[in-house]
């Protein structure tokens, strides 16, 4: 089997991965069209965990925390999916250049889906001991406002997988801005326990919601890295920020 | 290309992975077997540095833990190498069967060592922060047992994908017992916290070392999940400890 570019000569660029999937080979394109949907719905799932996850911590939402805790088990029946559809797709069709890059991008940005999907867990899984304690409300408008960010960051993310746009530049940018305010948020929380030695727990709570936080982000900026390579076959993973954007 | 079994049918079960690049196709065999040298050569690399790691924070050895929290570059280069190797193989000798779970599995692996390897760099960041202060010897003691028993478990790990065995219900019950005295400890480390607030960020630091520990006895069973897939084509993730042992 080709790849897009041999099989599409008229229009080499394809504007989104629904155009990598058309080929001439109809099991072959139905084939990667099916892993892409399923791609997509676990990233959509793993989006609203994520998005639930902090407004009930916002909110203090217990029944909401439960929720996200216990429903793991969607992304990861669909991470096994999605591995399945791409080891039969690796074998039925011997995909090549672009076609196989999706392939093999597909199966590393599960592995980074089902890990946010952990860390969103164990988010929630906070949420009643936090909940227990009298932690100050602008720590946790702070660490809400964390949050959002790196919902955001998610979403460039997988729009930029989606719509095959390359932003790691802005992803590099994001990922500082959210390692700094974790810093930040984290030092606040060092003081605050040592001075009120009694929310200690509590406390902690939050720096393991925060650190949760800050690896969601960077399993984000490893999607967008992925994206760069399935566009342009270049593997930018471990570059440093100043290679990436010239500067 | 056939698979390991269709091209030996006399000798159908490999005994090491290094029976599985045993092919008539010259530059097949050749290509698996470099790639399984560089995983073994990074998953050396990768014990290596753990177990550096684990002897400068019993031992407060502010310069090994350096040389752990500076050098991982190296694992990082080996993992992009694998990654290329994988692709190659992919797109030049379109595996399939044991070839195509070998590669799949490979590419897997790559991506839990290099994270073990960031884990280990985490815990060095963290020895100088801990030996600035008077956390009990006997609490470094038992971080220091953790973390021996943790490197058992990769090794075992590893041990098992070379010599493709299943190990997979013995590192259920290693990883439980990990897990269980993580929590203990963590539970030491909070009453600690409580009475010594002065101490709170050296103990913050003894809790990143745990919980990277834990962490990499994580990763360390999904090494061995992977090679039962290797094996058998059975995917273990997310199986429950009583569908996997029958018990």
């Amino acid at each position: 089997m080709g790849s897009y570019v041999t099989r599409k000569p008229a229009t080499p660029v394809p504007q989104s991965i629904d155009d990598i999937g058309s080929h001439t080979a109809t099991q072959f394109s139905d084939d990667l069209g099916i892993m892409c949907s399923l791609v997509l719905e676990m990233a959509g799932l793993v989006e609203k965990r994520l998005a639930e996850v902090v407004s009930a911590l916002s909110k203090g939402d217990l029944k909401q925390a439960k929720h996200v805790a216990q429903s793991d088990d969607k992304v990861d029946v669909l991470e096994l999916r999605v591995d399945a559809e791409c080891t039969k797709i690796l074998a039925l069709h011997q995909p090549v250049a672009r076609d196989l890059r999706l392939v093999t991008t597909a199966l590393k940005m599960i592995a980074d889906l089902e890990r946010i999907g952990d860390e969103a867990q164990k988010i929630a899984r906070q949420v009643a001991i936090i909940e227990r304690g009298c932690v100050q409300k602008d720590i946790l408008q702070r660490v809400e406002a964390l949050g959002n960010k790196v919902a955001g960051m998610l979403h460039l993310a997988l729009d930029s997988f989606t719509r095959l746009e390359n932003v790691s530049v802005k992803m590099h940018r994001q990922d500082q801005v959210i390692d700094d305010e974790c810093q930040a948020v984290m030092s606040t929380l060092l003081s605050e326990m040592s001075e009120h030695p009694g929310e200690i727990q509590e406390l902690l709570s939050v720096i393991w919601c925060v650190r949760a936080l800050e690896r969601i982000g960077d399993h984000a900026k490893n999607i967008s890295e992925y994206t760069v390579y399935l566009l342009a076959g270049k593997d930018i993973r471990h570059t440093r920020y100043s290679q990436i954007s010239g500067k």
